[in-house]
């Protein structure tokens, strides 16, 4: 059957969207179809603003519609104080939590040789920039931490070490005297969790990370 | 933490589409931050595109570009055959079947006490109004047989018998000399079913529903 081509073209745009299948491309079609013009104008408009209105942070690359971004134009923020994750939606999840006051550096993904993404590819030199910076403008403002927050998978370590190791030859040629604390989040049985399907890696770290209590 | 309205805005659309949580809008916005502008602008367009060049065929509702739609202006198809079905995505899996011939009708819909939906919003009115016009006009093409193709839930079933007893009543005060034929489809085991997985009403469809081998 050959579909009018009105709906066949956004079907195809629905299904080249991440997690959307054929069938939920054609549901989600015939849904627009029978609400209000006003709601499909609204979408419209939407996707063009995302386009237009939101910018890049030129500090961290977080997205946000001021550079810099809102964080780190907040000068309640602590600016030593860095967390690096590898997409901006993660730092949703870190302020959801809400007692980070620290600021961000979004990667823009993980060192992944299958995909061809190398440290050349991430905003690796421009964290390293970041950290140097701070130590040549004033001696008063300088990083004291940087967390290392990509994903607990293997290419999120990999990057992570990566990145702890340049730090570390960054602090030797400009002989920092005071050493940067370079950390990675906990690994272990997330809260809730039934130990009965805990994998075996996740056992294996919360056993070697267990607490005296 | 407050997102940007112009991230915050499209979330919100996406959540209110079927099937679409506040992470997965989350993420999907954040997706399209990064596709190249001419998708999302293609995507915009879409929208766009679906309410303004899509119509719905006078005769029979189903959505196509031309009314009345390519389905009931092919001269190949036979009128006399009608299948009712709830929406115009049904019609897709009926063509994608490839075997029938005969015309539709969407109901938009099915009788939904709980949801004030009750056979005066649907089309069924219309659907009598398009088996009398038939008889009325010319004595050859009548129609033979109303396939009632409702989903089997118990709406679905209520609004076949509804209809079923409706076209009853139409046939006797129109005195019609060879009666419809009101079908309803087979219900029984979808193909590649697991017996063990089956629950009781399909089990108990598929039993009294056996055939001779």
């Amino acid at each position: 059957m050959k579909l009018p081509n009105s709906i066949q073209n956004l079907i195809a745009v629905f299904e080249q969207l991440p997690g959307i299948g054929p069938k939920t491309a054609a549901r989600l079609t015939f849904y627009l179809w029978q609400t209000p013009n006003h709601f499909v104008e609204r979408f419209a408009q939407s996707l063009l603003d995302l386009k237009q209105k939101t910018k890049q942070c030129s500090i961290c690359f977080n997205l946000d519609e001021t550079d810099p971004c809102s964080i780190c134009a907040d000068s309640q923020r602590d600016q030593t104080l860095i967390c690096v994750v590898e997409r901006p939606l993660d730092i949703i999840a870190f302020e959801r939590m809400g007692d980070y006051r620290g600021v961000y550096h979004v990667l823009g993904g993980v060192i992944n040789p299958l995909e061809h993404i190398g440290p050349d590819e991430l905003r690796i030199q421009e964290l390293l920039d970041r950290i140097t910076k701070f130590d040549n403008s004033s001696h008063q403002a300088r990083v004291r931490e940087v967390i290392l927050a990509t994903n607990p998978t293997m290419e999120g370590e990999a990057t992570a070490s990566y990145i702890a190791k340049k730090i570390k030859e960054l602090e030797a040629r400009i002989q920092n005297p005071k050493p940067i604390k370079i950390t990675r989040l906990g690994q272990g049985l997330p809260t809730g969790a039934d130990l009965d399907y805990a994998d075996i890696w996740t056992l294996k770290q919360a056993w070697e990370n267990r607490r005296q209590l």
